[in-house]
């Protein structure tokens, strides 16, 4: 007697029992025993599944529009497609993230379930697929060489606009601090040593302006990934495929998603070309740099709260120690540094993968996939962590600024337009010698006069480019 | 009126409501809240919670010999570590593994699910941390400075002789394939070019020597990072811990744990040093590379099957295509090729995180632990699945390849002592240019006889060093 | 008694005597004896000191429109900066191109060169820095700061072009062989295994594609560092600069260099954001990847001469082997591969120095520098040497193409749309393992008809997208 | 007539003119012509010309005793070989560092000039080579793939070695200012924020300590690089060599080197594997992230004058700023800083090498040359600098360190085995709400007394672990 719970599926390795309830099938499931890696299933990024629901979704209509599918499997396959992108049975996604075979186990996985819940939908069992096959009707006129590069470039897509609008968040975070801290001047520095007077507002905005740039090479790196290879079949040639599929597909694709998708000018090399995903994680390695430094500079300016730098306070988190009573540590720019490295690891893995294509196909795009996925998600949710949860939350101990400023050697460098690099040197040596100041020693060897010396000292005339001549007279 | 469902903590933010039947406390709660990267758990490296415990349960039965802890607080406190340690609460360690705090975090979520599990052994209630404290008590002599990189150093010790293991069983499959291979001759070949003969058998002996010697360098970097600081307290200066106290700690760990732990030296420079996880990463991206190189071999070797190298072939494991029917990938080394790519991304985080370190302590060992766990797990995994579903299947194409032998130019080489490399150069560029055989043009040349050749061409001598004069005469 | 062949100068740290024919000066020389790390100087990048020499010129000139440097020394600097552009005095530009100082001892050695060289046009011996000094006069307006990252963004730019330029001659090559290989079919290949046909001509006309790519950007990329901080004086503030300094500046070197400058908006942040050399090694590390990718094909495609894939030749370009006669080898892509490894690891050297800057400075930009001028420079002449010496003399053995298409599985694919999944991968079974041709178990099964064979597998419908309903009928 | 500033010599490729006196020969120049990338010739390491001089003269010696090479011949290469390591004829060494043919063009360059130089010796004209061949005698029972693995190793041994004597002097001068502020009292610091005290000297000991772990890494890692392969021939089956000659070459090598070298136990595997490398370079990249580490510590220690941290004071070694007056930059921890990036690239640029060997060699050996060799050179040099020019020069700011530590709340820490978590954790809040002192509030509280403070807080008790009771009475 037959057991119930299985159904039986073949592929070119024989039989192979499948659950009956499962919307995978028998390839699906070689390859979840094929790549027990990390335990951790491609649904656990929704873009993806999303993604590849639009693509199966366009192609149904693109080949009922060429003759190439009935009107009955191509509704119902759009059924299902709409369906998933609500959610719906990601759960059946559940391929190894880190699997060889280049995508075709992924693009398989969709194509099983979307088979399976179309049948179930169509009021046959699942399995009966000589009614409506993953292979000859889901995935009609693709391969997955165009099918899972093009995913992966739609997920993306969707990912790195994610995390511009994380950006953002941030972005106003520093520009509201900028904004509060407009009128707080301080010592700047240059290589850790005391260099010229600035405000904490001018620090800040600059955290603000280096974020508004990524953001602006994200959107251009996204503008890269727009370009999809449907229609690319098995290496670019398009073999099997209709010649007016191609811009028909691209053209169903980006109306569904609202991208503005473009057809890549030569299937061939898209296929194969990683270099788009090379330079998008490139950008994303700038975003985590930039990310990185500003954080090591949080955490700088935050150091003390008595022998450090103790410029400003972050929002205590959490308690900082498991011994050290009442310590309270840089917690959320920590994790955020952390973040960066992992991205900057990421980025290897893309290279290094990308680097080891061969002739028509890289085999190692669900690595790449991987580690994008990983970046842009862990990026945007860095982003978010720091602007709410430290940038929010930042004061100023505007006295202790105040202080350095006042007692600084480094003013001495304004003085140079009035007496010289090699007087302003001897001043600042001597001031460096005896702890005096720079504006005592000036006067005392009457190199300019008070009221000079208070024109020139200005905060307005110190924290930007001034016109010299009066404070000469 | 109370709500029954949570109890209150307080730290030195103020009150915090915890689920009352949670066992970790407010101290892991905030660090959920501050680190909501990855979603993933702690708990997902079993072998960083049984460290803990060990740990944990070492320090308290010190602490009790020093008289700093009393009996009955001390043999719960043993009892809890021994329960988590068969794997029991795991699911209590929720902190994220992407974490800020240099891995406080992790040691007070810990602190607090053995405190809680201890309340509740002896009748209290959770959170009613003055009969058990998870500071006063759980945590007592200790620091994170201090636990927590013991707990990274003895998981990773455990992790490191798992994926050992884990090779073993790959090195014997390919060893066991040397012996089958051991008469089947073929071209060697440097630069992608033909060379000299080898057998296949050599050929696959290469990869289980080099195996070998990897799980030699393996047990070097796992006996360097038995060094663990315990007794450091916050900086290594061993503040609050009693004079007797670090040495009897690494006793009752080591006998605990089975492990020849030792203690550091120097303490403050065991605290802050993180020298010995980047040498340890460095061995795992030697591994790394050695198994990619392996599968860039087998992957090529297997290339085909009819426009292909086509020596060996790998036991198929799934469909290759979902367009192109019948092709069989080489989906097994493609997934170990990937899974070197990552470690070797986690290797550079590792290495940023490492070199961010200042002072006294580093503190993105959270990441530096996240990278290097991931790297041996996957590492492991990666190895079973290579021998059991790649190696221990493969089967060679013995025509093909003696006659790739018998064809050949490049045994001209073993000439080389008899006609001089000039001579040997002109009869190689003539049998390239005609397409004919190097035997046939040395005799037609009269440069040596039949059975001189023959007597040169032996297999066994081609494939080894060989004494000369034999054929000389 | 003075000795002649010396002059001294002085700095802050003292009396230092420097040769007196030397144009360099003390900053200088104390660079020199700081950094002896590498022995190679600076004058390795000409593009650099030129970007130097083109920043003093029209600093000089804009500090005389605003009235703070007078005719005669604003003329004579002008004089040197457009003598160093011939290429004079280079050899006087000795500090090391790893050198400590964000750069000030590169500025400091422009400022002296051009100094001394103009004391000794104004008929003043060198070091009588009274009536010209390399601070006061040449360094007039700036600082290290602003002029150093400037006149990296400068070089750069020219060096990119350049790179660019070399590029076009390599891309032209490759397209010159796709059209002399237009109509040479082979198998194309998926994951190394044969997959459908395609022509030789397509696979080459990718190259053409991946460069044109990456042509387009490396322009984008240079066109991101067209934007300089001159006029930020010390950290960004422009303390010490007039108002009208900062336009009038970036004017006179647009116009000079040619280049369509743009002056950054935020000073401060321009100043330490290394966000843009981070971007542009990301681009270099992609164009690196591509070229070793494209020089990884062409390794494999010409493996043999007889137990390899045979399908190309390289044109050969020295003995391949001490040992081996007659071997030839692909050296020159090998030495692509090569640069191509070492851009991808300057390319990490950049973001770790970039990560690694504080507050208003990267002080790490030399080791950024040397890394983008290296990859730069490396990767030009790869260029033009993978163009002239390998790509050019490429040939085709096209016997041996044509017949792995014959004797391909891989054609099964084309039938698909007439017989099915299903039954396209039973054939192909049985093709492989009977080693019969698909096109015989076909017939034999009566799936299609000779004619409807010889239709379907018509080369031109092969290699891309083609109609399928004749074929049908 | 002939053109008698050359002589032809002939390869493969047809007659080539060499200029007559040049030592070097036809396969030199085919390689400095189809090697034009950096410029940079082999000759700039002297241990690698050493190294091949060594490998010359043991092969030479080996197969003289085996009968193979006559004593005239022997004896002149022998004399040759010695000579070379005086440092003669190093100029003859042109191969571009960068190259393709996997280190055959520095053979090939040794092969021709210790030839050239030999029959110089005999009498004989250059190019003569019926008397004494480059392939024929120099290069006798060795291939390139034996003989340039094995100079690599041994060049790397000696570059090693240099390197560790270089950290040598860098670990004492540590040493020294850990005994010279062995009572300097200061307050340690955990993720920037301030901890509990330690001492300067303590701080510093940490850096002696690191610097010999990593001298006994760099032995370790020098130890297996002793395995060469000499004796492996073409592939490392030993075609043509004699039987006995592995081991004897061996033996000879080790007694001219002074090494002792062992002989690979697999020819075939150690001719293929670069793990060693990569291993050493791992070990080489720890050594950097150490050194960057450490100087990250000094420039954020002696950061300042006024507005940082200002611990301690590097010496001054040049000008800080061409316009900043008086302004010292601390620009040898910087450079030290750029040479541990530059390392760090290096190593991945040898990792990617190593991974892409494919099957019996690894054709990337020079880059993988290349990057040890530089990182081992630079890594020295930039030791040597920052003992001499910086670290034996620290100076420290007493009365600053004892004021942080008076001052501090961190000192709460000690109070913990007395007043428990929670009650110093009430007490650090309010000094740090406050600005009061630690010991004020507790006095005030009632917490503990006067003289159990004093006991408590006494440096020999901060900076140790100390028994508890005493202050507890």
């Amino acid at each position: 007697m037959a057991d119930q719970s299985m159904r039986i599926e073949h592929d070119l390795l024989g039989d192979y029992h499948v659950p009956a309830d499962a919307y995978y099938g028998v390839h699906t499931l070689r390859a979840v025993e094929n790549f027990p890696i990390t335990g951790t299933p491609i649904s656990i990024y929704p873009d993806l599944i999303n993604a590849l629901a639009f693509i199966k979704q366009a192609a149904a209509i693109s080949n009922h529009e060429l003759g190439l599918l009935d009107h009955q499997r191509c509704s119902v396959i759009v059924d299902v497609c709409e369906e998933l992108r609500t959610g719906a049975l990601h759960d059946q996604f559940v391929v190894d993230v880190i699997q060889g075979g280049a995508g075709t186990s992924t693009n398989m996985n969709a194509n099983e379930v979307i088979a399976n819940r179309a049948l179930e939908l169509l009021g046959h069992k699942k399995g009966e697929y000589q009614h409506l096959h993953p292979n000859d009707h889901v995935n009609i006129g693709q391969s997955t060489n165009d099918v899972y590069p093009s995913a992966l470039r739609i997920a993306t897509y969707f990912g790195i606009y994610g995390l511009i609008e994380a950006m953002e968040v941030l972005r106003e975070a520093f520009a509201a601090k900028a904004d509060e801290f407009v009128d707080v001047l301080k010592m700047g520095r240059t290589q850790l040593q005391d260099a010229v007077p600035m405000t904490l507002g001018q620090e800040f905005s600059t955290y603000a302006v280096m974020l508004a740039e990524d953001q602006e090479r994200l959107r251009e790196a996204a503008s890269l990934i727009r370009e999809i290879n449907m229609g690319a079949t098995a290496i670019g040639t398009g073999i099997t495929a209709h010649p007016d599929y191609a811009p028909l597909v691209v053209h169903h694709l980006g109306r569904l998603t609202g991208i503005d998708l473009v057809a890549a000018p030569n299937l061939i090399e898209a296929t194969q070309d990683c270099g788009s995903f090379v330079q998008l994680s490139g950008v994303l390695k700038r975003v985590a740099v930039k990310l990185s430094k500003i954080c090591n500079d949080l955490r700088l300016l935050s150091s003390g709260p008595r022998a450090g730098l103790g410029e400003i306070n972050l929002p205590p988190m959490q308690a900082g120690s498991s011994i050290m009573p009442g310590k309270v540590n840089p917690v959320i720019p920590e994790v955020v540094n952390q973040v960066a490295f992992e991205i900057i690891g990421n980025d290897l893995t893309v290279t290094f993968a990308a680097e080891a294509g061969q002739l028509q196909l890289n085999a190692f795009e669900p690595i790449i996939a991987h580690s994008l996925f990983k970046s842009v998600t862990h990026l945007r949710r860095a982003c978010y962590t720091l602007a709410d949860r430290c940038v929010k939350g930042i004061t100023a101990n505007k006295e202790r600024l105040r202080e350095t400023v006042e007692n600084s050697i480094g003013i001495v460098t304004a003085l140079n337009p009035y007496i010289g690099y090699s007087n302003a040197t001897s001043v600042a040596q001597e001031a460096h010698a005896t702890g005096g100041s720079v504006a005592a020693i000036v006067l005392q060897r009457g190199l300019l006069s008070q009221s000079q010396l208070d024109e020139i000292l200005r905060p307005e005339v110190l924290t930007r480019p001034a016109p010299l001549p009066d404070a000469r007279a």
